[in-house]
C-alpha cells in the first residue's frame, strides 16, 4: 500500500524548495501518493486564517508531511502541526558538507529538541497594565519520553559519530531554573543511567560559548524546546547557515519534515532558492518511513553536489533551484 | 571623600584576578577604599551559607563592587547580590582584541542584559508528581527603564561604534511568547522611537544564527535575561573564550562588576589565570564612578598588553597572573 504524504509548500521560497524536494522523492522507487495542502500568511491574507482545518486534518491524516515555511504566520502554522502530528521530539542534525564555507567545518551534531513543552506550552496572562507572565511547563513524562528516543537514537548509531555507546549531552538551566529545568535535567540523566548510555551536561549559556570554540566535542545533545531552538540555529550559523539545514518532528505514528529555514522574501519566486535543507528533509522523511537505504542514497547525491556544485547564490554559486535539483536526481 | 569599594574574591581564580584588578585600581591616583566580604562555595561549607549576611550589607553599603566568580553556588551568590546593588542592566561588552585567536576578530558588540525578571524572577511550583511550572514575568516599567539606559548609552556614544546616531537591535522571542516578550518588544522599540534612537529587531534564534555568520552587523543588543545570558555567552566564544569578557550589573546608584567567567577549576590555584576579564571589570568600574580617563588608561594598557604579551596560558602563552598584571601596571 502507497504511503500518504502531506504536501505543504507555505510561503515564499517553500513553494520551490518543496516541489523540488518532492522531484527526488518522485525520482526514487518508492510509492508516495502525494496530497498537497495550504497554509501561511498568503492562505491567511485569502481566508482569514494561516492554517485551514482541511489543512490540519491532511497533516494528521497522513503518514508523513514535507512542510517548506511560512511567513509572519509561521508560529500560527509549525507550532499546531507540530500537535498535528503529536511531536514530541525535534530532530535537528547541524553538520558541515565538504565544499561549503563554514565557520567551523568539523560541526557534526544533532539536537533532540523537546517540542511540545516549555515556554511554548504556552499560557500567557496580562496580569495589569504593567504585567505579564508566561507559565513555562516541565514534566518528567515529557522529559522522559525525549531521554528515552535520545537513547534509542544513540543506541542504533543514529548519531554523528555512528557509534552505539557514543553518549549525549544535556544542555539546560537548572541552577537558574531549578524546579523546572532541575525536572528535566534529573530525569533525562535518569532515563540515560537506566539504559545504560553515557551522558553529560551542560549548561546551556556555557555550550553557548564552547560549541563556537569546539564544536568537535559534541555529538547528540538533548535539550528543553526554547534551548534547543536557539542552539541549534547557532550551529547552523557555524556551518553557513540555514539554507542547509533540515528537521525531523517526530510523533507516534507521525511525522512532519521541514527545512529550518525560513521563506527568504529576498529572493522569493526567483527560482534560485537552494533546496539543500528541504531535499535532506525528504531524506529523514524516507528514513522514518523505514527507506533508510533511500534516504542514504539522497543524502549521498545531495553530498556529492555540494561538493561538486552546481550550486545556489547563497553557496556562491549561480546555479537555479532548478538545476540544483536536477543534479542531485541524476546522482541518487 | 575616598569611593568604599567591596571586593569579594569568591572561589576558585577569583582568589587570583580580584587582587590583580584590585593592583591596578591601586596603582592609579583615585582613592579607593577596599573593604572584603566572602561568599561562595568555601563559605558554604564552613557556615553553611553561600552569601553571608554580612556580604549583602557590605555591597549593598559599597559605593560599588568587584566581585569574582563562584563555583557550585554561583546563582545563590550572584543573583543576590545583582539585587543588593538594585542593578536592572547587565552590561556586557564582548570584543575581540587585537592579537588574541578569535573565531570573528571583527566582533564588537556590546549585550544590555535586563537584570531582574524574566525566568530569573524564579516563582516555581512543583505542581505534581509529574508537572513543575516557572512563572516568567515581564514588566513594561522594567522593559522600559532598559530602553531608557540604551537609549542614553547610544547618546553618550558609549557603543561599539562610538557613534551617537548609532542605533540598537533588540532580541526577543515574541512570535512564541507573544504576550511577555510582546511586551518587552514593543516597549523598547516605543522609547527607542519616543527618544529618537535607530532601533531593529531581531529574534533570538536568527540573531544566533547571523551573529557567528556575521558578527559586525550588530553593536548595541538590548535583550531579555536569558536571552542575554545566552547569547552574549555565545559572542564570548566568538572573540575567544569568557577569559577577556568583563560585565557591570548596574544599578540606580550602585553597581557591581564581575569578569564573565567563572572559578577555572582545573587551573584554580595555580597562579596562571587570565586577569583581563577582572582588569576590565575594574576599568568599568571607575568609569562608573566617574573616573572615564583611568578606566580609558586600564583599557589601553590591557589591549596593548594582550597584544604584546606576556599571556597566560589560555592565550598560548606561559606567563603568571602576577606576571601580566604587572605588565598591565607597568603601561598605566
Ligand atoms: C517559527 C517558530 C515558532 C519556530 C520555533 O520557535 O520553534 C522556528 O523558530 C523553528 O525553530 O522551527
Ligand atoms: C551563575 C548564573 C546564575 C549567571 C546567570 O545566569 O546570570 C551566569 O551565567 C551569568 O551570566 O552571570
Amino acid at each position: 500500500m502507497s504511503e500518504r504524504i502531506a504536501v505543504i509548500e507555505g510561503d515564499g521560497i517553500g513553494k520551490e524548495v518543496v516541489p523540488a524536494a518532492v522531484d527526488v522523492l518522485e525520482a526514487l522507487e518508492v510509492d508516495f501518493e502525494f496530497v498537497s495542502g495550504e497554509a501561511g500568511d498568503a492562505v491567511r491574507e485569502a481566508t482569514g486564517e494561516a492554517l485551514p482545518a482541511e489543512t490540519y486534518d491532511l497533516v494528521e491524516g497522513a503518514d508523513a508531511t514535507l512542510f517548506g515555511a511560512a511567513g509572519d504566520t509561521a508560529a500560527d502554522v509549525i507550532l499546531p502541526l507540530r500537535e498535528a502530528v503529536d511531536s514530541f521530539v525535534n530532530v535537528r542534525p547541524a553538520k558541515a558538507y565538504p565544499g561549503v564555507d563554514a565557520l567551523r567545518p568539523e560541526t557534526d551534531v544533532v539536537f533532540l529538541r523537546e517540542n511540545t513543552e516549555g515556554v511554548y506550552a504556552g499560557h500567557e496572562d496580562r496580569l495589569s497594565e504593567d504585567l505579564s507572565t508566561l507559565t513555562r511547563v516541565v514534566t518528567s513524562s515529557a522529559s522522559r519520553e525525549l531521554a528515552e528516543y535520545a537513547c534509542e537514537f544513540v543506541a542504533d548509531g543514529r548519531g554523528p559519530a555512528g557509534d552505539p555507546e557514543e553518549g549525549f549531552t544535556v544542555a539546560h538551566k537548572s541552577n537558574v531554573m531549578r524546579e523546572t529545568d532541575g525536572r528535566f535535567r534529573e530525569t533525562v540523566l535518569e532515563v540515560a543511567a537506566e539504559r545504560g548510555v553515557d551522558a553529560d551536561e551542560e549548561l546551556m549559556d556555557a555550550f553557548a560559548t564552547k560549541l563556537p570554540l569546539d564544536p568537535s566535542q559534541y555529538g547528540v545533545v538533548v535539550c528543553p524546546n526554547l534551548a534547543g531552538d536557539v542552539l541549534s540555529d547557532l550551529a547552523a550559523g557555524l556551518v553557513g547557515g540555514l539554507g542547509l539545514l533540515p528537521s525531523a518532528n517526530v510523533g507516534h505514528d507521525n511525522a512532519l519534515f521541514e527545512p529550518v529555514h525560513g521563506t527568504a522574501p529576498d529572493i522569493a519566486g526567483e527560482g534560485v532558492a537552494n533546496p539543500t535543507a528541504a531535499v535532506l528533509s525528504a531524506a529523514l522523511l524516507l528514513e522514518y518511513l523505514g527507506y533508510v537505504e533511500e534516504g542514504q542514497r539522497v543524502r549521498t547525491a545531495v553530498e556529492s553536489v555540494l561538493s561538486e556544485g552546481p550550486r545556489t547564490g547563497d553557496l556562491g554559486g549561480d546555479a537555479t533551484t532548478d538545476e540544483v535539483t536536477a543534479a542531485i536526481v541524476d546522482r541518487l
